[in-house]
């Protein structure tokens, strides 16, 4: 088995398919945490889902036996929010999305609004209540002067069925009917989240190495931020999808545990 | 005023802003058409948008002074039922559309069902009634193996107060969440629109002129179909879009009179 050569400062690790799936952990994912941060290394946690609230996931992480602040916890939502809040503190809102985001816009000072000709930014995200008249603000907003921005452009969230249409389906429609391409997307695999992550982390990315199941996103994202990549095949991708993709991770873990040289663990 | 040298065995209309705007004919069209018809022209009707049955256009247009039947319109629905018809008689089909294209598909033999695993065709169109729900089943289906087809891909309709998001919306969902690209769009500007017009003439191209307010769909359609082609400033072409625009029409017209030769009229 081939494990990472040494424990380094930081850690970034996705969620779903790289610490859980659903309500269970992966195997290795305890012991592997759980000794990282024992030898001293800061673990942080990223999603690029806009459905639940930092609290949400620290909570659940803690509710497995990985106790974890909110402040270690980055996702799609809070990225936007910090992006918001230094473009343009209080801005006036359209959000297509679900109410843990938009709860979370509204506590951080911005206003929300459906009147058209007052929306300054229009954010697109995963929301499962999207219909034709979110669309028609959106549209109206835009061609009257709002930018067009998404916490996230992943495709679905996969589930045991099959898969919820997320962001890029909302993208997908404004950009259709508008004619205009999305001008930020915050989420992982941006520069943003990786920014976000190594702010949190307060270290240089080749302290860093950043851990998920996702090529085109988690690994793409630390390479082009300069960290090191490690892709666990635990998630979505496959030893297959693994020898046809031009992403090629640093490491390649069957497992968590893993990421703790022999001598170390 | 420039007008066009001949008069021609067929004629294909567009018909908003370039027969009429909203409820009243615009100027010329009314002597022009009937003009050309007592010179013993052919004229057809093209529309793409699916909201309205080839019923409605014709009694439209005959309420408007314009004496039109039913087989003499050609909108994007009518074309996909055709295309349907000749592709897979009686399929089962999921449809992102208003009442009058379903009821249109039912009446030909067509199954409508929202059970995913049971669809053969997505097909999206024109719908203000689009919602999260039908973009799961459309989701599912197509993950499902099912083909995927539009009837049209305009990116919005124009209203007094701006536009309606149109069947472009609707794709750009399905294409963001399925990572998969419509597979046929039947409406202007393909070349199956320009068949079906051209089979209802009867008709070689060469002998027909198509007459429309729109360069990227009426004019571009008739150029590729090899008919004769005639912009009217009518509608949304300004001269400042024509001067920009890399697709320039045989005969740019003020008004629709200018079809009839001087020495014809």
């Amino acid at each position: 088995m081939i494990h990472v050569s040494r424990i380094f400062p930081g850690y970034v690790f996705d969620l779903d398919g790289t610490v859980y799936l659903g309500e269970n952990l992966l195997p290795g994912a305890l012991r592997a945490i759980m000794t990282l941060r024992a030898l001293g290394s800061h673990t942080v946690f990223l999603s690029n889902k806009p459905l639940e609230t930092r609290a949400d996931y620290a909570e659940k992480l803690t509710r497995l036996g990985i106790p974890t602040p909110v402040h270690d916890i980055i996702n799609s939502s809070w990225v936007l929010n910090q992006w918001l809040q230094s473009e343009a503190p209080g801005a006036n809102l359209f959000v297509i999305g679900e109410s843990p985001l938009l709860n979370e816009l509204q506590e951080a000072g911005f206003q929300l609004t459906e009147r058209a000709d007052q929306v300054e930014f229009v954010v697109a995200s995963f929301d499962r209540t999207f219909d034709y008249r979110k669309l028609q603000i959106a549209f109206d907003a835009i061609r009257a002067g709002a930018r067009f921005i998404a916490t996230n452009s992943d495709r679905y969230c996969p589930t045991p069925d099959g898969g919820l249409p997320d962001a890029a389906a909302v993208i997908g429609a404004i950009e259709g009917c508008t004619g205009l391409l999305v001008e930020v997307v915050v989420g992982k695999p941006s520069p943003i989240t990786a920014q976000a992550l190594l702010d949190r982390l307060g270290l240089p990315a080749e302290d860093c190495v950043i851990v998920g199941d996702r090529l085109e996103t988690d690994i793409r994202m630390g390479q082009e931020a300069g960290m090191t990549t490690a892709a666990v095949l635990t998630g979505v991708t496959t030893p297959d999808i693994l020898a046809a993709s031009s992403i090629q991770p640093d490491y390649v873990l069957e497992h968590l545990d893993a990421l703790i040289p022999p001598s170390a663990g």
